[in-house]
Formats: structure tokens, sequence, C-alpha cells
């Protein structure tokens, strides 16, 4: 609840929250729904959402003028009659929705500002009426958490929950999760799933799903239909493949990064092509190889232990390489650096600033060192300058065109599932689609 | 000198190093100069320069068959009499060409293996005869140190002899250096230059210029027409536009990035447009605004303090938030963060993981923390979700759309000139072209 002058100014103008009104503040002037302030808001500001879907903190000063907007709303709740009256067609392929938090399968209530899940099948087509043609839906609610939150742990229960669906009868299986951190745990769940079998697939929106434009919609059923119609047995993010809403694409899940804050498009395939993009309708594209559905196989298994005793670094000029030893000294197993250009760090410049030396020691106390890019794009080499000669030759791994965040996904699963020589064996050696032979030049930026 | 089995092989086979030599080895099978091995070379490789350009270790193991092969070189040593022969137009703009390292404007003497820097301006006119209409060189031999190499101190004798060429009559100033910390580099001295009336241009290769289809030649000779030919008053970064040989293109110091590891047009602007492209011959094509030269204007002023006690971390899931209590107790005055999305870090999740206490005590004690993300494209927002909220009202200080290693290099710089509460006030405020207000959708991954 509001007080003090924001009170104040809504009470003047009759509003409450809830309501639309015409807002001027700066250069803008826009309607806006009130939204109920946080505990977090801080004094003196009015929390709205923007026509642009996202919500916004306005101090009072800024504000020119406000009034109460007409805004025609179509309503979107479902009566308990409309909901009784939607039939499932349980001929089709069962598919799992298994929500994580994001705001994907979730409704905001605007009088409250909470969230409500859609967790019945028939609330979700209600919602998404395009779903009741496609598979016959098994939402599970499985705890909603900032993808940035996450840790291992909870990609584990991801991971167990997403056998037991498949388990239990799923064709395959979608996963709502936050953007932020969607990359790596595609990544965890590649390494986690042995003897995957079925279409797993991430999604989650860029634009909240309370907007017109939002691309949730569109992600969840292209999602819903690479689980129910593809025969991909890989990993995947299925989100928009560009700005407009014709395709979403498939990208394979230890080749994904989220390269854009705000875009729709901010999945793009690193060093790879995406498996395929597709729209609400239509054929499913196939733009690449995959691992195909197999008519017989093993069934799945999990193999989710993880080591947090793993670091990502990233190194630049004038770093100190002091931080390698800390690392050892908390008795870290393994260090993925990014890197400079081929896999870099200094090394033959100023004695303070070389890692070489260290390096040397903490790979002959035992810790394993993986080399990447920040670069991203291209891959490591380990031959073409003395400096990376020399890095190599202290044993560092270079791991070919994995991206940084995947390397670290991958070394923390090797050292939860393997000794220390396996794990250093394996880190270079393709084993969930992370490394390509080669790198095609298509790959780059588009 | 090679012993043991490789001397053995190259003897056998009456190869010594110079020769071109047809080799097979593993799947491939091509002419290839032999190279002299170096004191980090392992036993039992050859090192040999493959048509790529790229210099290779092969182990004798791999070497299927190798024989001495005819390959016909031009040979493109300039007699001393050519060289005399050679008249340098007077009237031609001055253009500085600072060698700090990297491998343009030096050639690689196969016999030796040694690098023989192009010092005279009539050597380089031999090798690159299109410079002799375009600017009267003045070439200069700084120092020859890997851009991984380098730290601060080089920088500060970059831009202390910057501003000695161009007070020395220089037009403009073109700065060769290895790619790989290009952009950190092009930064500092972007923030370093006060006052700068005059085209200031890095350059480099991404291919060494012994290779017939070497980028550094066309780099060069377009680095050299922008210092010669152009209006713009900005330090910039001045490579290949595209994988074609048609356009080298003009990026902003502060808004570069190196996005591939070995690609030609491998650098790009994030978050920004080029400034500018152009051909060997032909117009600049201006594709932005910029800062032009005026026709008065006060003289170069050099501000080039900077502070090392400042880090750049990327922070990732599972990631331990006693590393903000390292740098603390090291005496750090400054953290850029690359955070993920639109600048998180774990906030809300498991207490352990959680950098919100260990932030909020940093900035207590005097730090300054600042927020950038790892996307790279796009805009941070202290605003949207609660987890932002939480870090911004701890007094982390979003960097709007600034590239994270472009804002380390600027608190750095800010941290070595101002005092604190002015470098906390400066790092989101706009210096040197490194804020834009507004980010366009061009901008993203072209």
């Amino acid at each position: 609840m509001y007080n003090g002058l924001v009170k104040e100014l809504l009470d003047k103008n009759g509003l409450k929250i809830g309501d639309f009104a015409l807002i001027e503040f700066g250069n803008s002037k826009e309607v806006v729904k009130i939204l109920p302030n946080s505990e977090f808001t801080e004094k003196g500001i009015l929390v709205v959402k923007l026509e642009s879907g996202y919500n916004f903190g306005i101090s009072v000063d800024e504000i020119d003028s406000i009034e109460k907007a007409e805004h025609k709303e179509k309503s979107d709740d479902p009566s308990e009659s409309e909901l009784q009256s939607i039939e499932l067609n349980k001929d089709l392929p069962q598919v799992s929705i298994i929500y994580t938090g994001g705001t994907i399968g979730s409704k905001l209530d605007y009088r409250t500002g909470g969230v409500h899940m859609l967790l019945k099948p028939e609330e979700l087509i209600a919602n998404v009426p395009e779903l009741s043609n496609i598979a016959m839906l098994h939402p599970v609610h499985l705890f909603s958490i900032a993808s940035e939150d996450m840790t291992y742990l909870e990609w584990q229960r991801i991971a167990s929950t997403v056998a037991e669906e498949i388990k239990g009868g799923s064709r395959g299986v979608v996963i709502t999760i936050g953007t932020d951190t969607m990359h790596y745990v595609s990544s965890a769940l590649s390494f986690m799933l042995k003897g995957l079998n079925a279409p797993v697939v991430f999604t989650g929106s860029q634009r909240s799903s309370d907007r017109g434009s939002s691309d949730s919609f569109m992600n969840l059923i292209c999602s819903v239909r690479i689980a129910a119609e593809s025969d991909i047995a890989e990993v995947g993010i299925c989100m928009h493949k560009d700005s407009s809403d014709d395709y979403c694409q498939l990208i394979r899940g230890t080749k994904a990064r989220k390269m854009n804050t705000s875009r729709r498009d901010a999945f793009r395939p690193i060093n790879d092509l995406p498996i395929a993009h597709l729209g609400i309708k239509g054929e499913i594209h196939y733009d690449s190889d995959y691992n195909k559905v197999k008519s017989s196989a093993e069934g799945i298994t999990i193999m989710d232990k993880f080591s947090d005793k793993v670091a990502l670094l990233k190194v630049y000029p004038n770093s100190d390489p002091d931080i390698i030893n800390y690392y050892k000294n908390k008795g870290y197993k393994g260090i993925i650096i990014e890197g400079t250009g081929l896999g870099h760090t200094s090394v033959s410049g100023r004695p303070e600033k070389s890692y070489l030396n260290n390096i040397k020691e903490a790979i002959d106390s035992g810790m394993i060192i993986g080399m990447t890019s920040q670069c991203l794009y291209g891959r490591v080499n380990s031959k073409v300058y003395t400096n990376l000669r020399l890095l190599s030759n202290a044993g560092v791994v270079y791991c070919e065109d994995m991206t940084p965040e995947t390397a670290y996904i991958k070394l923390g699963w090797l050292l939860g599932n393997y000794n220390r020589d396996e794990a250093r064996q394996l880190l270079n050696k393709n084993i969930a689609g992370e490394i390509r032979d080669r790198t095609l030049y298509d790959e780059f930026l588009i």
C-alpha cells in the first residue's frame, strides 16, 4: 500500500491500484496501469506497468500530470463454466510443462501484484487456445525461483523431474524458466540426462505475458510443438528466432547464450547452427544434424552430481594472477579461464602480472584448468603463439569451441561424477554437443 | 635448431629451415614452410607455416610423408637502390604510425624466424605501395609487446607518444597493436587523451602479413586513410568490416569488442553503429555521428593516471560471493560486475550464494561497485525486477549500455584521476562515447 506523497496523488485523482491512468512524466505521455508497491519500493515512487510491458518506478516529482484513463481490456480470466466446457483431447501426445520460474505459464493479478500459476490443463488452454490441438498437457509446478538465484541443487531437481515425467509417459518435456541463466541450466541438463530419448525444451519470455506483443505465448506454443511433434532427442532452448513473430528456433542446450539484455531474440547459437526453426503452425524446419529419437532405447538415467568447487574466471589486462591462488587455497578443484583471443592470459610481460607460475602451481597441486575465450565466437588454439604454448605446456586444457559458461558447467559436472584424471581427459572431448569439430562461417553473428 | 627425431627427418629428406616442403599429416596434404623451433617447442615437434598463414607444430609421429617442394615466391625485399628511388611526397598530410606489437608493420624473416620492423617510410611504401599517395609517413617503434602482456603502464606510454606525435605536426595517428586486448587499450586511450582534435586509429591483423590473403595491408591502408583524410576527432579501431576485402570499418574506441578468436571481421561495435566504413580507395562513408575536428581547439592534454585496484568480476550460478570480500580485503577501490541479464547477481536464493550483503558491506567500506551485463548487447536496468532494485538500493551503479571491458577501464581511469565521490558520479555518465542514450535495433549482431 502506498502512503505519503504517492497516496496523496492517487487519492486526489481518484485512482487506485489496478486502474489505468494517462500519465505525463519526463518526455513521455502514456497510458499505464497502477501497480502495487512492495517492501523494496523507495518512498515517493509510484510503480506502474508501462505499455512496453515493463514495470517501472516513477518518482512523484517527475510526474507532470496523471488522470484516470479508459482502457478496454478484454477479460482473459475464463469463468469456471468456461473451463468446464473445455474438452481435452486424450489422443494427443502427452507433454509435461514444468514451471520453475519466469513469467510464462503465470498470470499477473493486477489487484494484488501477485502471480497466479496456470496449473490446470484447461486453464492453460483457455489462456493459450493454440495448445489444445498440439498436446495433452501435464503441468507441474516445481518451484518459482528467479533463474539468477538457482544453484545446481535446483538443476538437480529439474533433472529428476524431467526423468520422472518421461518415465510417466510424456513424449516430451517443456521447462519454463527465467531467461538470465537459462543457458547455464540447459547445459547442466544436457550433461545430467543420460540416455535421453525425448525432446527436452527450455523456454521463457523476455517480455511479461500480460503484454499484447509478449513473446511468451509464441515461445510456449513452439516449445510444446517441439516436445509433441519433433524427433529431437536433445536438450534445447526454444525462443524467438528474430525480432518478428514469424519463427522460434531451437538451439542446442550446450551451444546457446543470452546475447542481449532485453530483445526477444536474445538467445543465439554460439559456434553452432540452430537445430530447427518453426512457427505456431506449419512444418518444423530442421537446420542441422541432431540426435534422433530411437524406437528402442535403454531408458533415461540421471547423472547429476556437481562439484561447486569450480570457478569461472575472466582474465583481463592488469589483473592480479593471485586470484588463482585464492581459488587454490579455498580447495577448488578446477577453474575455467575466460582468456583473451585464442586463449591468452598475460604470460611474458611484467612478472607480477604473469599467470604462468600460479597456473603451473595450481595444476601441479591437482587442479584442472581449462581455457576458453571471452571472444565467445571461434575456437581457442594452444599452438599459434608462444604464450599459448607456454600455457598449454603447463597443462592448461584448451576447450576448443565451447562457450565459457558451458565449459564451467561441464567441469563442475565432470568433477562431480568422475575422478580427476578422467575429468581432465573428458574436458575437451565432446559429450553433449558442446564441441564441434569444425566451425562454420555462417554461425558468426547472424 | 632441431635435434633428435626432427633433425633426422629433415636431414634424411634434404630439408632445412626456410625450405618449402610438401607434407602429409593426419588428413592433410599441403605445402608448408619449415620454420625454426624455439626454446618452448616440445621435443619431436616440427614447426611449420601452413598455407593458412598460421604457424603450427606437427609431431613427427603424425607425419606420413615429407619432401622438398618448389614454391615460387616473389622476392618482396626491396633492394637498397629500389628504396633510394622512392620519392616521398612531402605535400601529403603527416601521419604517425606507432608500432607497439602485433604483426602489422613487420616482416617475418624466414631464415631466422625473426621479425624485421619497417621503420623507414621508404620501406613501408616499398611493401605497401598504396600508402605513397595517402600520407607522409612517420613510423615510430615504441615497443613490441603482445597485447595480452600489456598493462596500463604501456597504455600510458602509448598515450604520451600519441600526444607527442600530434604536437609534432601529425594530422592523425595510427597505432598497430596485437588484437587480443585492442579494445581495452582503445578504451583507455579514449579516456586518457583529453581535448583530442585528430583521428587516432588502432589497427592490427588477424592473419600474419606474410600470407597472401592477410588482412594486415588493407587494415593499415584504411587506418592511414582515416588518419590522413577524415575529420574524426576520436579514438577508434579500424579492422575488416566483413569477411570480404571490400571494406574496413572504424568503430568507436569505447564501443568495440573482439567477438571472434580468428575471423578478420572479429571486431564489432557493441550497442553502437560503426563511425565509418571505407575501402582502400574511394570515399569514406560516414555511418553515424562523431566528434568532428575543430579548426580551433585547446590542444591535447593527457590525463592518464590509472588505478589498478579495480577488478572486473564475472558472476555466474553457484559462484561464491566471498570473492567480493577477497577484493575488499586486498584494498581494491572498485569492482565492475559482469552480471546476468539486466544486471543480476544471486540475491534472493540460498543465503550462502547471495551477493547482497557482501556488496552492501563493500560499498559501505568505500568501494565503488558498477554493474554491467554478460549478455554484452543491450542495457542494464536497475528497476525491472526486485533483485535488481535490491542491488541498486545497496548502492550498485548500473552502467547503462557500456561493455564490461570499457566499464572496467573507465572505473580504473576515474579512480586514478578523481576522488571517490566524483568517480562514482561519473561512472554512469557519458565521457567518451561509452554510453548511448538510446540503443538502436540495428546494432544487435549484424
